[in-house]
């Protein structure tokens, strides 16, 4: 078993209060509890919810000061007395769940996600813009070794989000699913495990380099541009007049909401998995009746979601794209994110800590 | 086989337009094609839908002059040339779905209910305010012969109709359902169901009377008066503080529908039964999203639910409330019904052509 | 809508007694009944239980004498007077079943397939191998019209019954699934299928042409070769000790029976389809009740899986490996069978009546 | 919180063979783990799969010396310093599963019961026949304060294996399911589950007085006596020819486990959970396929199911019939079990350390 030089001492991204100043600085490294593990940090996305976090979007209490961030990938330094199946040297996640009460009625039934008393990465635990983080072992993913860590990063979270909520659809193979938002960070892993999983996709979203990279990279049949399109009619139109066997709402904005169930197939569902802040789902009762829909709201998926999410991954059918930064530069990746200028995720790279200049590598959008 | 003597002229509840006058009178006796049969109508029920029709509340299209009702239990007279499997003499109902193309995607796979071409009881077709129907013979109810006809009337609507909401809603025996408008028509059907499948329940609709029925004889746990409680606190006290397992929403108001998600449990399901016009159902998405809510519309049983539905009020299990009036009654009974005067349900006998004085058949809650 | 001369008289293969000569002759063409369509059988499979049904194989009852056949598609060239959503000159295929009584409870739950008084095609009916055939409307398969009509044969009963055994396998996307028989007719219809539901496949066979037909051409991740293999290692040994999720058991020989359980995942799934004369399901009580293990059996798939089965043919998934011969030849594809020498499946031409000399299209096999 | 002072030494049942003697005698009070709790087992079932253990009839490893019995209630007196949610002076149990690993496929899936690293109460670790227990806190049952402890305690490996298997049965409320050996400890428990669950049951056994509870006291709608009746002609006619949905098989002998898929409804489910020595399950092919039954496995509920359990008999619906004796008494009672002179179940109370005379408190059948 290989042995880590663990420092006392770490470069982490600190905010005291919502919408404060994030400081890049240097904190005591965690010590990992008898049930948990010591993650050296390689790689760690950047995710919206980290910006809402920071922001204080949600009516859910955080933990402060706090160390954002729930997409990390890297490897296990150190393990609790207690921990049989994860040895140092292996490689491993951190993903939003970090850890759960494991007794109540949700985590006997393999819904953790939804434990009342659930500990959150980069919410109410310090999480992955750090170098060493740790999470509780039960709820670390595992990442076969020959999996390149920056690419894996997010699918810790975006992969395993998409995923879920296309199984919640009750989707069959060879249904049609619509994805709204499908150009963006999750939208893209949507398609291409919606592919994966055997269904036939339409991707709603806007601008011709997204159609392009929808349907002739990610698998998607019709891209319907809702800039352009009356988005009911078009899915209407692609679906033989009878609509989608499920939709997948990924999208930051209300509208898609109160439009999804008009052009969702009767008997078909509706899946919310966006939080666009303050929204609301709307829907007539008379038509969600007759027409048996179901609107479902997904969260994240649990740990065995996680390690499928993850094989799929593995087996090549999913690549997101991103761009490595630093850690050091997690400002610059919130206000690009604000802006809206982002296309796929940002990945930032823990190992420089002094703060560099220039050479970024950046990868592009690759499919196999 | 016995034989009927089928008379050319029939009596029967007509009207020309919506909210216009309804009129008894004789119209002739419909004939059936060779896969309808036709029914002599012994009792009919009277339904919340049926006033809808009358005063064309939905967005949906309807014959016009019509013979409205669509809870008609009978005796079989007539079968068209194809009919296999009824003979003359047979017991037999019709109900709401009258019949349906048998062929599209939603037919194949049971969801008849949800056929775009389904011909509906006293809406697009003629119903059961007349003494002779006619009902697609694969669509008419197999009615077992020592079954009291009068009292089976409300189970071919009402019945179906909570029974398939409860399993739409995914509860499990042993979880607990809350019914809302527990105290009236469906509410006190759907209380029984619940029982008989193995839910524990709790009714919420508001009244002393009410309450003794659903607690004392119709197998509720709890009452909650939402005029006297908070709803959502009552619930959550009485269910360990998660919510319940699933909630039916019978009300025909729209306040419910919007306070239920907050008082169902994590991951559990919400089922919109009742139509209140214009009603919205709204949610906040991240609550639903966090809490992987499910929120569904549930509309009529399909025909294997019927036979279900019946065989447990074969056996014993259910026992609505009603009150036997005259045929001729109808449009006092839609008085009654308007102002909210109705307890059960009015079973309306056809046999009684001309208009009769005094002398009505009551019949009392009786709990097996 | 285009009119059809329809003859009185057509050639038909029809056999007297099980295991009897079968004739080659003319026989008068049937009527439709008003429920009822007349199909212009263009092409025919030929499949394995045809066989069985000739020589009596079956502890099942059948009509005789008969003409064999369950695998036809053509145009539709009269329809009954009831028959609203098929058209003459609509391209229709007739599958296993026939027609079903639509009103038992397996009828009304979609489970037609195992109606007690389903009707059969070429067993309780005449069925393909004649020019001129009926189905119940209801049980018609819908063909597009741009589907060739010879390559669809085979669908219409391997393809149904594989797909419908895939999805009682309960197995999930991402899951590894074994195909016993997989180089055979059935075999290599059910890799291609199994591939596009997302699964991933263990092919068990032996031959090395097959070994390259199943990982080059069909999609299977392993091909194991049951000659040279234990099978049992073999497949553990690709999914990571744990055994297969789900095991489709197509092997018209009695052992993979009694091994399948060995090597299937605890918690999974044993799916027979294949019908060796005589042979039983054997598994220990021990193993399957501390793994919790499913043996099902899959017969043919309702109307809904028919038509879902097409639509992955339509889209270019299915490609199965077939002959056309001529009707005339019929006995001659049997002898083929029974010497085990056809590879991929036999599709008659009804078309060329008189018995004709040379000329045999082949089609080799074919992949998308 | 209240403190318990544990003893260094206590009294325990002990074999150090199979099939060897059986010692009453002192051993050492264990100590917890930091995940694990100590239980003052205050009550033990026996079950028929300890008499198995100590013979040693199953091919699978075990410890050696053993303390057997993995039925124990009692009061929590220790707990590890990472135990949470459990406090000393709670009430809880020892069942079946002692402990799993929590991070494999099945123990991820909420399939703890098939984890391949599970340890077992009473045969890969010293069980329930002990007066102090340990068990890991995540698989100790919680017992509500109220609940008696000895009735309690047989509902912790029959209540919980029987509620399985009914669930796994796939049976719907309304539907008949089979109990065979419904006499029995573990049909006594199925009989009464079955019903609070809304299944309708036939108990297969035989004997009078069998008769007479099963159908008199445990809910049974019929009684067939294998002796007497021919048990596939007497379940079909029970149900109107087709045949029960569920047939539970908890018969200790071979024959039920050859007959049970005849007298299975189409599409229905038989569960195997006896485990007669050697047994082999045996069904023909073809009527398998055709009649797409499916054969199940069910072995012992999960963390969640054992609190659904737990919760059915708490709600006063569960009523075992059981004798309470001394943990001294244990040869005596394997004795009595052997020649099958035991109606129910035998509860032994630990607190009676040294032999004592006469005196036995006896609790016959009391049902609610």
């Amino acid at each position: 078993m290989p042995e880590y030089a663990i420092p006392t001492m770490q470069w982490a991204q600190v905010f005291e209060k919502n919408g404060g100043p994030i400081e890049y600085k240097q904190i005591p490294v965690p010590t990992p509890g008898p049930d948990e593990i010591l993650i050296n940090v390689k790689y760690t996305g950047v995710c919206h919810t980290d910006l809402h976090a920071w922001k204080g979007d949600w009516p859910l209490a955080m933990k402060l000061p706090l160390v954002g961030g729930h997409e990390g990938a890297g490897v296990v330094v150190a393990v609790g007395e207690l921990v049989k199946d994860i040895k140092i040297g292996d490689h491993a996640g951190i993903k939003w769940l970090n850890s759960s009460c494991g007794q109540c009625d949700f985590c006997m039934a393999s819904d953790e996600p939804i434990c009342e008393s659930a500990v959150l990465s980069g919410y109410t635990r310090d999480g992955t813009f750090q170098q060493y983080a740790v999470v509780n072992a039960g709820h670390a993913a595992r990442i076969p070794k020959h999996l390149p860590l920056d690419a894996m990063a997010p699918i810790l979270c975006g992969g395993i989000t998409v995923y879920k909520a296309l199984k919640e659809s009750q989707a069959k193979a060879g249904n049609t699913v619509v994805i709204t938002g499908a150009g963006g960070g999750l939208g893209t892993l949507a398609l291409q495990y919606a592919k994966a999983m055997g269904f036939r996709t339409i991707a709603v979203d806007t601008g011709d380099e997204k159609a392009q990279i929808c349907t002739q990279k990610l698998g998607a049949e019709v891209f319907v541009d809702f800039m352009k399109e009356d988005v009911i009619e078009s899915v209407k139109k692609h679906t033989g007049g009878l609509g989608a066997h499920a939709v997948i709402l990924l999208a930051v904005s209300e509208k898609p909401f109160q439009q999804a169930t008009e052009y969702c197939r009767s008997r078909g569902t509706v899946v919310c998995v966006g939080l666009p802040a303050g929204a609301k789902i709307t829907a007539g009762v008379f038509s969600t009746v007759v027409r048996m829909l179901t609107i479902r709201g997904s969260y994240v998926g649990n740990r065995l979601d996680t390690q499928e999410a993850i094989d799929f991954f593995a087996r090549g059918l999913i690549s997101a794209p991103y761009k490595v930064g630093k850690l050091s530069e997690l400002p610059k990746v919130y206000e690009l994110m604000e802006k809206g200028q982002i296309a796929g995720r940002y990945v930032l790279d823990t190992s420089v800590c002094a703060p560099l200049q220039g050479h970024e590598r950046d990868r592009m959008l690759t499919m196999s």
